[in-house]
């Protein structure tokens, strides 16, 4: 026990050493920024194949861009073997740091070689996937990547086009050298056994808790949009305060009716984080506000009765205060949950490493939702310092990138284990 | 009478025609902007010298650019003879309106022309003045023209640049072709009379109140600043409701919570006109956010005191937040009471024309401002369309233009009495 422990922690400082090389793979000098499809895209896919090879997996790149390693299965009694997939994406925001997506590329690549040099033996196939795109930077819309892979990529997708007017779908020819087709799919529902991702938490949950790891139930649904408020501008000097109808006093009361809203409605996340005042200035009362709001919840429905009752109240504040306030909605994403046998796995896995589990809820989108609509998908989060993300300072130790390996191949034990009982009993009927 | 009020009607329509013709004279096509020593500047005080030469007043400019109309007293006991000062600013805002500051200069030009018209004898001198700087838009700071008149410009005030680089200095002795002397002045504390100023109301009391003009008491008090919330920037789906430390939110109640002190300390005003997040997103819990602070009050002490609450309110909801919040004033300055004598003289007045007055508390700054350290000061508004200024539908009606006249008639025939009766017992002693 205390060798192999040993034989883990050295794999999460190799883990924790091929991140660093990876953060410094960059389109930009003096900071970490990759985009799909771009040179340090292709650059971080050669180095990470390279990775994927040692580990024994065949590597290839999809027709969007996947960098995708498979490990035929040691033994199976199942023709075709069904292929379980883990992985994250290789694209990240501006100024990025080096955890968020690469972590779950590299560390399933780390945690089977680690599992081969063991000796454990795999009645399934494995892909390891390194997304090309999942953080809308350069076309405006997230997802690309894991779209592509599960075949799910429409017409109006492939028709955005990035701040040099050239369109997703030029963009894949001019790179395939051929026309290219959306439906083909390199992962199908059927022979799929799941998708397991692995990500920093991004928030400070595991932080306060004081711990490594933890294991998501889903994806909370997500709301946003904009209110207008809008009254009479007018001079801070001589408008009497009853007589103004001042749409930032208007909006600053909704901004504290939302955080009040939500703070008793956990665990519902409601957010103002923008607010604009038409033509502001310090003696000018102002008389348009333009507000954000995000709201987030795990199940979709509560997402859209809190929403629904925030507009309301939005309204009633516009009204008592004689403002006119329109709701402009700009994004309704339902929530994912997270496979019920898949999590149960995931975290009897975390309290055997860790000896308790954790539950999250990730309010962020990941690569896991459009997964989700293939296969039965679960998340591992890693605690990340001061849960701080998309910045160069994000950070999670080799101890808990340790703990996390150890996680990963407990589960890919538990799930070997799980397949064989499975398939054996069928062969006997 | 019946003549009487047809002969100020009239003068009121021709008053309403040379101020559409004085905002025909713009630096800018399209927009009526006139800015300190501007060419525009130059024309706007050549027209309103012609009207002022045709009212016979002798016409003359100082150093500083002022247009100065003077007339001589008609009959005067006392020498030398004392002057009444009536007047207001020619420069304007950007794409201003027509009424704010002309009005006070051109509105004199016509009453004096009227009341030698009716043979209204005049027992001291009466010099209008078109101020040359009042809303600080070359040089971003106000009063250039007042007080070049008063003699009060100090160096660093003359050390001031523009966009061009340009100085005050520089600007003054470029149209003057010689050295700038500061205390020339061109008026005295011991030979004047007082200083009467006409201005729009800027404000929609006179509106709501049915009235065509009020006398004004004083102006307000003003101090103004910023205040910077500090919390804790972070993901807006990630963080939980109770780990956030958002700027934004503090910010807010701050803002509803100055609204709602000054609603509760009549005749205090005080108004957030901005709000600026750093490096704001919809779905990113904001850092850093600034909010303005313009607090205004007839009281210089209770404007101070005011301040002061709202400084303890903000840094107590900071505290309670976990935010840190620093306060930076920008402009402490006091108010200005209006005489006693001239005020109550014009308010007679006001009653006389009108049947009743509405004393006014000015929240804007005004020449009257400065000449209030000079002399007795006494101001008149007259109501605005919508309480509209600094646009270019800023609008006063015919009529009230003619009331506004009717009662400058009445008070300098007062006056004129007072002074007549005030000149004769002493020289009976």
């Amino acid at each position: 026990m205390a060798q192999k422990k040993d034989s883990w922690a050295a794999a999460g400082r190799a883990l924790a050493e091929r991140l660093d090389a990876l953060g410094g793979v960059s389109d930009e000098a003096g900071g970490l920024t990759r985009t799909f499809l771009s040179p340090a895209m292709k650059e971080a896919n050669a180095l990470v194949g390279t990775w994927m090879k040692e580990a024994g997996l065949q590597v290839r790149e999809d027709d969007v861009g996947n960098l995708i390693g498979r490990l035929e299965p040691t033994e199976s009694r199942r023709v075709p073997a069904r292929t379980l997939v883990l992985g994250s994406h290789l694209d990240t925001v501006r100024n990025a740091g080096r955890f968020d997506g690469a972590l779950g590329v590299v560390l399933p690549i780390v945690a089977l070689a680690e599992l081969r040099r063991i000796g454990v033996a795999l009645p399934f196939a494995v892909e390891v996937v390194g997304f090309s795109e999942e953080e809308g930077v350069r076309f405006s819309r997230p997802y690309f990547g894991s779209k592509g892979y599960a075949g799910r990529l429409t017409s109006p997708e492939l028709a955005q086009r990035d701040a040099d007017g050239i369109s997703v779908r030029e963009a894949l020819e001019g790179r395939l050298g051929r026309r290219f087709a959306p439906n083909g799919a390199a992962i199908q529902r059927r022979g799929c056994l799941g998708y397991l991702e692995v990500h920093i938490e991004q928030g400070p949950v595991l932080e306060v808790k004081r711990l490594a790891v933890g294991t998501v139930t889903g994806i909370a649904s997500q709301h946003r949009g904009s209110f207008d408020f809008t009254g009479q501008s007018g001079h801070a000097g001589t408008t009497p305060m009853e007589l103004r109808r001042d749409a930032l006093a208007g909006a600053a009361e909704f901004i504290v009716a939302v955080e009040e809203f939500a703070k008793t409605h956990a665990p519902l996340l409601a957010t103002v984080g923008l607010v604009q005042v038409a033509n502001a200035a310090g003696n000018v009362i102002a008389g348009q506000a333009c507000v954000s709001l995000d709201v987030r919840h795990p199940t979709t429905s509560r997402c859209r009765q809190a929403v629904a009752r925030l507009v309301a109240l939005a309204k009633s504040i516009a009204r008592r205060r004689g403002l006119h306030c329109e709701w402009k909605p700009t994004l309704e994403q339902r929530a994912t949950v997270c496979s019920r046998a898949m999590k149960s796995l995931l975290s009897a896995s975390v309290r055997h490493v860790q000896g308790r589990d954790c539950p999250l809820v990730s309010g962020a989108g990941h690569d896991a939702v459009v997964m989700a609509d293939t296969t039965d998908v679960a998340m591992l989060f890693v605690r990340c310092r001061g849960g701080l993300s998309h910045h160069p300072d994000e950070y999670a130790t080799a101890a808990d990138l340790t703990v996390a390996l150890r996680v990963i191949g407990e589960f890919i034990r538990r799930l070997a284990a799980r397949e064989a009982r499975a398939v054996q009993p069928r062969r006997r009927r």
